[in-house]
């Protein structure tokens, strides 16, 4: 299939453009490497040099045999979203081009308007360029486990079926929200269903928990190819974070209590589960949403495990509990189904022993790369 | 108190003005005539000339004795934004500062992109400003019902307590809007509620249906002092369309079945609303909810209702049902709480034979101004 992925720089943009690409499909990615000027202006580089889009389609072409072309602007600049859109028609676009930070969005009041405009701009763009040159294509957007917060009753996969005062409607799971960030995907949400209901888009929309790792099936440890992997508390991840934070011998950075629960997958499991959802496209008019993560812990279990992981590598990880600087419950029910994407055929990649060793040790080749400085900067909510 | 208008120049923002002036506020009004320019654009102008904010504001002066200060500018503009708090630094902030149209909203690419922008733009900015330079000051915002869509259950005022699986919790009562305009008032009830619960805001949100009317306390019917009215299918709203469509001779145009039924009420009860929610304000931290009409109607009973008008005042006129553009249930469940203002102490004005016969006198003054061609457009939402 012809599938355009917005966002192909970051994290998890580039790994999905090469796993889509190995399978077969025809992959095209755009950026405007907003993660990249974020970092730079943040002070707070990914942990070794990423080549740039048309530098990483070449190796790839070299390692591969396929092509994957670049597309670099902005898809908020409508112009260039219906050029792209007239010279790559996609079948499936893959969405992952939201500024994707919550303390970032919570920054100061320049980085909440960049984080609203953007992540909206985009969504609404991708909803019109559809519209006008791909209407039958299936977008897959990344959502967020975020956006349900963390309420007392059981999180449901993306719909509640709910009976009051002796009438039934099925309606979205309620979502709250812990940072702009999140919020803006809820608004994303909004958005998506509505054009759902009014023009008949085909929508999946991936709830997706803080994703980990490194290696990918198509990287394979290479570095020239591995992820954009920012360690520092704006951009990190929480594994990753705490995984560079053991070979620094910086504190693993435990807020509050620690009792924070959420649903974490395996980097190879997001471009699966990105595959699966292309492969068995929703219907048109359908919002089809999965919660995306395949396992749950809490601040407090990573940290001992990637403790226990450093023990297991001669290293001595302490492990210190600061003020928590996010405004968020530290202890909380949390119970989300997670279902849907199994039933397609997710084989999950458990948060094993061998899973953090070896995230440890392609850490350590970096290990005098590491910022101490960047580590912690405390973003507050209020 | 001190108070700032947004949207001061529209079809409530100055009947508002005069109102809380009247009551012994300190008001200002703020406005980019972004109503005007659409009027002007899509060349749908109001039934009168209407003066502007400085000429409104001169006879307001003349007639009461006080003065309301006037701020022309965009408040999705910080530089506007700041000059303004801290020219005229609000205890309350009344926001009605929209793209309030929801057929203006599906038109095109462009009207859909300017209401994104424009709506939550200043929805943030609103928020920001607040916290920059008047964090106790009570933000009263118009919602619209229109955010509950028409659920198969009772609509609640706002929140919904949830049993599921055996476990609780308090909700945002479930939106699914009909136009883009109403679903960018769900993600201005998004933002607002996360900031309420992150940074202790104080926040009363109005569920507001659709207005009718020309006459207030204040203008008395006064020609210089009535609101910005327009009758088109754009920017009118439908009790005031077909008063206006009843003097014209032009059939009363019922989208489809005519079973659409929303709940209504008289520009006089908007004005006691804003009052009753300042004098009474919300909590900090606290986002409170009122549903704020008087009466439920269906399309198909306020045409028969402005065709007696129309006899009693020797008027004949015709009902047409015509293909609906737009995409909605006409014939649905509905049953919404509307408790909350009148335990505040509104009292409502209801849509009677003499306030439907004072409309159409009022509007009879104006038959020969009235353009047939701005009436019906038909704006399609697929």
């Amino acid at each position: 299939m012809k599938i355009l992925i917005l966002g192909g720089d970051g994290y998890l943009g580039w790994p999905t453009a090469m796993h889509l690409s190995a399978h077969g499909h025809d992959v095209a990615v755009v950026d405007n490497y907003l993660r990249r000027r974020m970092s730079l202006e943040q002070d707070v580089g990914p942990l070794f040099p990423v080549p740039n889009l048309h530098e990483r389609a070449k190796l790839w072409r070299e390692k591969s045999g396929n092509d994957v072309r670049v597309f670099v602007g902005d898809m908020n600049d409508w112009d260039f979203v219906a050029s792209t859109f007239t010279e790559f028609t996609p079948e499936v676009i893959v969405h992952y081009a939201e500024q994707p930070s919550a303390p970032y969005s919570m920054l100061n009041r320049e980085t909440a308007t960049l984080t609203l405009h953007n992540n909206l701009g985009v969504t609404a763009n991708t909803i019109f360029a559809v519209r006008e040159f791909a209407p039958d294509a299936h977008i897959v957007k990344l959502g967020t486990m975020g956006e349900y917060g963390t309420p007392n009753i059981d999180i449901e996969e993306g719909w509640i079926d709910l009976e009051h005062k002796g009438r039934k409607d099925r309606f979205l799971f309620p979502r709250q929200a812990g940072s702009l960030y999140h919020t803006t995907k809820i608004q994303d949400t909004d958005l998506l269903w509505f054009y759902v209901r009014v023009w008949g888009l085909r929508v999946t929309d991936l709830m997706q928990g803080p994703v980990y790792g490194l290696r990918t099936y198509e990287n394979d440890g290479e570095e020239a190819l591995l992820p954009f992997f920012n360690y520092d508390e704006i951009f990190g991840t929480v594994v990753n974070r705490f995984i560079v934070q053991a070979v620094a011998g910086y504190p693993l950075t435990v807020y509050g209590k620690g009792g924070q629960t959420r649903g974490y997958l395996n980097i190879k499991d997001t471009l699966n589960c990105i595959r699966l959802s292309i492969e068995n496209p929703a219907d048109r008019g359908e919002l089809r949403v999965f919660n995306q993560f395949t396992e749950t812990f809490s601040v407090n279990e990573l940290a001992e495990r990637v403790q226990q992981c450093g023990s297991r590598n001669g290293i001595e990880v302490k492990i210190e509990a600061l003020e928590n600087p996010r405004k968020e419950l530290e202890e909380h029910y949390y119970n989300p189904a997670h279902t849907g994407l199994l039933e397609l055929g997710l084989e999950p990649h458990f948060l094993t022993d061998d899973v953090l060793d070896d995230m440890l040790q392609t850490v350590l080749r970096y290990k005098g790369a590491i910022r101490n400085d960047v580590i912690f900067r405390g973003v507050k909510w209020n």
